[in-house]
């Protein structure tokens, strides 16, 4: 059995006059696409260009829904209703699979954005709530989550397929969470021990934490942030290093 | 073969604490309902209240998509290029639909509201970007349009099923268009004159229009407005008489 | 010196075609209106029907800013950093002026709402936030806080006239906050007992609380509901025993 | 007497996490800045940091009202009622005019932004609207508006001062309104071409048309536009010739 990955980036950010990313960029290099889609970021006419973009570079398209707060752009926790969360989920899965439907292809998964995503990985309810909508729409749907977290948890529990995402340039603390981004030691730093540690994550399973000791992860997909110039230079490095340590990057679902 | 036509009525046009219609009242009395997507009215937790509200009266559940302007209710004309209208007409249809499937029944059409309605009865670019919407994301999909529109002549050219709409109330001119509401003979008041002009409509295929001329008219459906308590005495004594005169009262579309 | 109290009531909550509230009667019963901004509630057309009616009625105009959050009606909590939260009030509170200005008045207050009220009850930063924009503004503003809180305490540091609020028909706890809604003995069912309440808390400035231990409160303006009809028959009998117990009830604000 | 000009830049268009100019090198070369309100483009952190970078550049501040369409960016005709005219402009002029009091300005001029410009230009409602508008917050603050346009004559009307703006890169037709976008002939495209126009039109009020005849046109101010690089460099350019030729570049109001 080969090593695989999957490499997923958030895209399909802009809206109405204002561009964000450098989707056409980003969607050479990755394999799963998280589409916005009209509640944090996105427009129907950013969704359908982005599809489009993604199907002509073979990358596979998700739903990213997060929350209605276009302003916050979905960073920001709000007190929102298990209830709410799973109608929200299910209004934005369903915008983004006419699109793909009509552009001919089918909806590969579905991963949470921002602050959604956070509150998803740590609060039950929330969890339960997005892994009931996606299964609702359609179970085939595969559910992304923060590795080790309440989501991955709720999603399973529902009986979806289940990837577990890490993230390369983040540290973990021996719980299994990343370390908070307010915290001096969040961040890896040196593009050598973030490959390192990837490379470690998908063939060992396992990863340091910030206080030296190991724990379990499963590196199913890999978060890449398509923001700066100096990403795509990353992520093309990663890829690189990542095929000469023999481990296929593909897409999760098939095709 | 007996004599039949549908009732349709705009729902679920609540928008967070706020509550508009009386869509539990108005849909036991209508056999389709029209329901807003979220952009002119609506949310994704009316969505869902409202097409369990139809499913639980055996109503056929349809797409109201409308223009991005809650402010004005979509009722103000916007230049909408039709590349645009095509994207929000998919994607409005596309959120309303994932719940249907949630809620386990299929959306039987696609109905255009207020200004959206208007410009796609009038321009033939906007009516084909929605005709053409509506079949992209699912070719089984009726296309709800003002009778004689050019919305309904586009849904025919790119082969969708069209039903034509009238408005029971309203007086019709020489060129089968609605008297503006600006005109003083815009509307039918007296509600046995507008009983007998639907069923007119439905046995004979004619009304009388303004100048007192007769016009072809295609009666499939008729709209029904639920905002206030005397539209639903009317309603009632409409399916009477209606019943009355042979006119079976049935959804469009099969069950 | 006679005693005296303020009755306030959250007024102009419509936005676009959706009604809420009954302003055109609530405000023949209170002093002081606190206007929705068009964040969370209202809108440009609202605020100025609703002004005008305030000074027909000879209430003084206040602004009631919010979360940017029409969805939640400004009732969910949100990760808003103080910035936000002073530039947002600022914003509100500007918005809302021109109108009172245009309008022959000056504005007499600002009162933070729902979420916004809540947060800035318990949170510094948030409190702080909002009392110092309101000063900026301008520093005659009255600052309306709930009674005992750190909104209060916040406004008092930068020097603005402070107004304490109490809620005629909730409990209070040991420690001066309100019983949590969640909590079984949170409201005061009983009208008259309702009524006895605020009449000590004006005369005697202290109230009992759920464990039957009195506590300091300042009464310096009760807030009014005015969402349903029952609302208003009691405002009516409340002003009839306020006023034969001998408390003035009237503005705060000099005319 | 010298000659003088205004140079005027729409900035303050970003919006959350989007950035939209470079308003912090544009505001170097211009003496007006017509800052976006939240309804169109920018928030209220965004106003705030805009109106900051202006006073740092000892640029006027003035407020930018547009239509209630972030989607679109305020350049779609709407079918707006004058009233909802009149209260949106209110609204989006006191929001700005709070921030720049609190920032120890005051507001020298309003320049409706967008398609509201344009519905301004040509309808007569419109254009009252807005003068009425911006005269009942204020009778100091002078309006801008297209040259010639019925904007201008609106405000002159209400007792207004006016400031009529040209466009440098576009072309006029004999009876004063700018050649129309979709005609081949509607850009000036040589740089030098553009400034010898500018200072005809400031010298002499004069402009020749696309027929080849002259028409009368005032210049108070010329819209300079700061998306692009390039656009910096011709705004440089223009400075520096538009001096040689003693043109003072002074902003319309007294500091």
């Amino acid at each position: 059995m080969r090593y695989q990955i999957d490499l997923n980036s958030d895209v399909g950010e802009s809206f109405g006059r204002y561009v964000l990313g450098q989707d056409g960029d980003v969607l050479r290099y990755v394999t799963s696409a998280n589409i916005a889609c009209g509640y944090h970021a996105g427009d129907h006419n950013v969704i359908r260009q982005t599809i489009r973009i993604a199907i002509q570079n073979g990358v596979a398209v998700g739903a990213h829904p997060g929350l209605p707060d276009l302003l916050g752009f979905g960073r920001r926790n709000m007190a929102v209703d298990p209830e709410d969360v799973y109608n929200m989920v299910i209004y934005q899965i369903g915008a983004l699979a006419a699109f793909a439907c009509v552009e001919g292809v089918k909806l590969q998964h579905v991963k949470p954005h921002g602050a959604l995503y956070n509150m998803a990985s740590q609060e039950e309810r929330v969890a339960e709530a997005i892994a009931t909508a996606v299964r609702a729409v359609d179970s085939e749907l595969i559910l992304f989550g923060l590795a080790n977290s309440l989501l991955v948890k709720a999603g399973r529990q529902v009986g979806l397929r289940v990837v577990e995402e890490v993230f390369a340039d983040r540290t973990y603390q021996p719980d299994g969470t990343l370390t908070p981004r307010t915290q001096p030691n969040a961040l890896v730093t040196d593009p050598e021990e973030v490959v390192e540690r990837v490379i470690r994550m998908v063939k060992e399973g396992k990863t340091t934490t910030v206080t030296g000791t190991d724990i379990d992860i499963c590196a199913d997909t890999v978060c890449i942030h398509g923001d700066d110039p100096q990403a795509l230079v990353f992520v093309e490095q990663l890829r690189k290093r990542l095929t000469d340590a023999d481990i296929h990057i593909r897409r999760v679902g098939a095709l």
